[in-house]
C-alpha cells in the first residue's frame, strides 16, 4: 500500500511562521519524523523541543513525533565533500526507511525552513523512493526560509533595483564575493566575511537564531560591525551549545 | 498618532499558504491596501479578486480592501530604467500616503509573494516614512515567494550539494548565465532563456501561475521544451490577460 510521505517545510523556528497548508498536512498524517542529532551534537536537544513546541501550536489532538537518530558524518576527509554527503544521504535513507517500516501510515517528515534552501528531505524522499523499500508518495509543502526571515528582521529587498541575488555557503563565499556583489550566506560556521578582502568596501545584515526568543540581529558596515558580530555569535553559541546565523553582504 | 503599517507577504497566490502570523496581522488591522494595476491592465481584476478570496478565507468578521490605483510607469526611456523606477516610487508613495490620510487607524499592504524578493512594498514604505507627512511604523510580514512553490512543484533543491544559487531577472539573464550554472529567474516578460547559446546544455524547471488553478510547470532539457514552455505560457496569457512564470535554469 502507498504512504504518503509529505515533506513539509516548518519555517526558521517561529511558530507563527507555518503556512495553513503546512499545519493541515501535519494534522492529517500519523507520524511525524524530525532527524535527531543530538547523538553528536547533546545541545540540539532543544531544536527537537521547538518541534514539539510547533506541533502544540497546531496540531489538534495528540501527535505521534517520531526522533530518527541521524548517522555520523564522516567529516575526516575534505578533499571527498560530495562523496562523504553521498554517503550519509545513503545511510540516512536506510535510517528513515527502517523508521516507516516500524511505523506503517501517512508521514510527514519535518523540515527547518523550506525544502528547497540547503536541506536534504528531498534527496532523502528521492532515495527511499529508489530503493523502493517502502512504497511512498512524496510531496513536497513549502515553508518559510531563514533568508526571508533575515530580510523581513532587517527590512531589506534582497534584490538591489532590478538587480540579482547570490545565495552561497560559508564554504564558498570567498570565491563567490569575486563575482557576486549581493550575496546570502548560509551554512558559514566560522564566520568566513571576517576573511573578505576590503572589508570597508561591503555593507553587512546579519541575523542568528532568527525566529527564536534569542534572536539577535546587527548590521552595518563589514569592518565596523564584524568584530561586534563575531563577539554576538559566540556568545549565542555559548548559551545553547549550537548557533544558527545568515547574512546578506552587499558592496557600498 | 503613529499607525502601524504592516508589509504583508501572501505567499505566490494559494490561500493556503498564508502563514499563520500573516493571517493574524490581517485580522489585526483596520484596512488592507493593494496596489491596482487594473487602469493599464484591465486582466489584472483577478489578481485583485485573489486577494479577497485571501482574506475570505483567513479574515473573521467584515474587512476593508482598499484598491490604490498605481501610477503611470515611464517605460519610454530604456536608458534610465533606475531613474523611471525612482519616479514611479515617489508617485506610488504619495497615492498610498493619500490612502492612508483618508482611511486613519492601522493597515497592511497586502504583497504578493514575499516582500524581499523582488517588491517595491519595503521601499515604498521607507519612502512614506522619510516623507514623514504620516506617522508610521513599519514591521515586515515575511510570506511564501514563488520560488518556493517553484521548487516544490517540481521537487527540486534549489542549490546543487554545497552549490550557489544565482535569483536574477530576465532583463539580466543572458550576462548572468556566463557566471553562472544554476539560476532561477523571475521578471521574465518574454522567456529569455529562448536566447541563451547552447541550449542543450541547461535543463529548465519552469512553472506558470502556481499556486492558482490554472497553474502549469514544464520541466527538461532547455532545447528540448523550450518551444512547450512558450507554447503553454501564451495559452495561459491568451486565458487571463496575464501571466506571471519563474523557471531555474541548471547546467546538465
Ligand atoms: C542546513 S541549512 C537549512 C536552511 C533551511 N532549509 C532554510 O530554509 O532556512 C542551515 C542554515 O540555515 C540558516 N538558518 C536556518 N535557520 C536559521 C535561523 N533561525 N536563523 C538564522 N539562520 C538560520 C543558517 O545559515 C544555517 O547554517
Ligand atoms: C514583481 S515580482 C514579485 C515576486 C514576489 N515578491 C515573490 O516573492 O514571488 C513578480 C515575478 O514573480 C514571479 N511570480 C510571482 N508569482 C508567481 C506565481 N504564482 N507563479 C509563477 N511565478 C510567479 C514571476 O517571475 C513574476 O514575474
Amino acid at each position: 500500500m502507498t504512504r504518503r510521505l509529505a515533506l513539509v517545510g516548518l519555517g526558521p523556528g517561529d511558530p507563527d511562521l507555518l503556512t495553513a497548508q503546512a499545519a493541515r498536512v501535519l494534522n492529517e498524517v500519523d507520524h511525524l519524523l524530525v532527524a535527531d542529532k543530538t547523538a553528536q551534537h547533546p545541545g540540539t536537544a532543544d531544536l527537537i523541543a521547538m518541534r514539539e513546541e510547533i506541533c502544540r501550536r497546531h496540531v489538534r489532538g495528540p501527535w505521534h513525533l517520531v526522533a530518527v537518530p541521524d548517522p555520523e558524518r564522516d567529516r575526516d576527509d575534505p578533499t571527498d565533500y560530495a562523496g562523504a554527503v553521498r554517503d550519509w544521504h545513503e545511510a540516512r535513507a536506510i535510517a528513515f526507511e527502517a523508521t516507516l517500516l516500524e511505523h506503517p501510515g501517512d508521514a510527514a517528515i519535518l523540515v527547518w525552513g523550506d525544502p528547497s534552501l540547503y536541506d536534504s528531505a528531498i534527496r532523502l524522499a528521492d532515495r527511499i523512493e529508489e530503493r523502493g523499500v517502502v512504497d511512498v508518495e512524496v510531496e513536497v509543502v513549502p515553508g518559510l526560509s531563514s533568508v526571508q526571515l533575515l530580510a523581513a528582521r532587517h527590512r531589506l529587498v534582497l534584490n538591489a533595483v532590478g538587480g540579482p541575488i547570490t545565495i552561497t555557503t560559508g564554504r564558498r563565499l570567498l570565491e563567490d564575493a569575486t563575482a557576486g556583489d549581493n550575496l546570502v550566506v548560509m551554512l558559514d560556521g566560522s564566520l568566513t566575511c571576517r576573511r573578505l578582502p576590503e572589508r570597508a568596501a561591503w555593507n553587512v545584515w546579519w541575523g542568528a537564531n532568527l525566529g527564536s526568543a534569542d534572536e539577535v540581529v546587527v548590521a552595518g558596515r563589514l569592518d565596523r560591525v564584524v568584530e561586534e558580530i563575531a563577539a554576538r555569535r559566540a556568545e549565542a553559541r555559548a548559551a545553547r551549545g549550537w548557533v544558527m546565523d545568515t547574512y546578506l553582504l552587499r558592496r557600498a
